[in-house]
């Protein structure tokens, strides 16, 4: 049966995630609010979901009667079952680890666009907006490329976790593109300070199922309703 | 062989919520920044940690050689070896979704008087930290406990799995005793307005273990170096 992919149309967000592993491991899956009226249905079926797995926000996966939701928690379900994820049980929680790293980078960067609320429009939070993007910038982002960096370095192979390819690894790659579309003069210098995440970003670019979506329809472009969103006046040099 | 916390000295913070689970199965842990020099200890493991193991930020766990990183990991990886998480893998995975989403809930609270940086102080972040905080109270926390409260009504019983006791439990309880200690005003009708998240609250408070740990020196106080914070002008009444 068919993966039930549950996230907002219209935009990558963080249901981006879960479609790259799918994507990587040919699976079969539906992206549901894409279809028509699909959105109402994805809002109806969390209003009524019963039960504790009652998801809190998209992005949510059924799968038969399971619901599982948040980004991290669906690919450390689906990682084992799509050959995504390592067989050792402490692996997998480094895994899931760094997984929940990313989860972090993911929400401060959509707080540099609404540092004060969601419910605020951009406009209405700029000046924090750009106070906090200042930052990420300058302390956030080193701070994040530094720690997968040095990850990527030990593991001595192209992944993560050295020649074993896994699902954070697609993460950090849909990561790295996100940042390199909100804030491109901030990333200018992305390819000569952080080879070896040039390495990793080129190589997860180039599998073929991942090259294959990139060119299709189901990849949506980058925009201004997502995560990674491209705001001029956010951007500034690097630090370095 | 006892496990290994490492989280910052003198708070309670993301490690309270791994405290909270050893203490409440009796295992036995060494807080390891508490003991002299512990700190110094715990950044020197940090740097020097080795693999894709290696911890982001504290807090941490170290059992034998394995490393745990992320509180929700952390609790996920724990959860079955202390008798905390249910036996179904489904369920556990319901479970670990709660229990990131009280990680969002966490974030949010710290972001209410740090929503432009960490580096920065809190005084030097004032008014956007009001206005955060009236947005937290306003639409994020009634969002927050009505998700809770929804999901603890459908269970029948007085946890959120109805009658078996788990560490999301715990992990909620504390949330709700943070946002008690920074936001009085806004959550003096946390009773009236949240009936079966009181009853959870004081059930847990009672649990035997807890209870004595609570009365112990081993609780540190909820303080300003938290992530819980009371700053009397950020507290305002709550919409309802």
């Amino acid at each position: 049966m068919a993966y039930e992919l549950y996230y907002w149309d219209g935009l990558q967000g963080r249901g981006e995630f879960i479609r790259l592993a799918l994507e990587e491991a040919g699976a079969e899956y539906v992206d549901m609010a894409r279809r028509p009226g699909g959105v109402q249905a994805m809002m109806r079926l969390m209003r009524n979901a019963a039960g504790p797995a009652k998801p809190f926000a998209p992005p949510f996966l059924k799968d038969g009667e399971v619901i599982v939701s948040h980004v991290a928690n669906i690919l450390f379900y689906l990682g084992p079952k799509l050959g995504l994820a390592p067989q050792d049980e402490a692996l997998r929680h480094a895994v899931h680890a760094l997984e929940l790293t990313i989860t972090d980078l993911v929400t401060e960067a959509h707080d540099t666009h609404h540092p004060i609320a969601n419910s605020l429009y951009y406009e209405d939070q700029k000046a924090a907006a750009k106070a906090r993007s200042s930052a990420f910038i300058e302390q956030r982002i080193p701070k994040f490329f530094g720690h997968f960096a040095g990850i990527l370095e030990q593991s001595g192979g192209t992944w993560l976790l050295g020649d074993e390819f896994s699902y954070v690894d697609l993460s950090l790659f849909q990561a790295i593109e996100g940042l390199h579309y909100a804030f491109p003069r901030a990333l200018s210098g992305f390819a000569r300070s952080w080879p070896g995440l040039m390495g990793l970003r080129d190589a997860v670019r180039t599998r073929p199922n991942i090259a294959r979506y990139l060119k299709s329809e189901r990849r949506i472009p980058f925009n201004e309703t997502g995560i990674f969103r491209h705001y001029p006046e956010l951007d500034q040099a690097s630090p370095d």
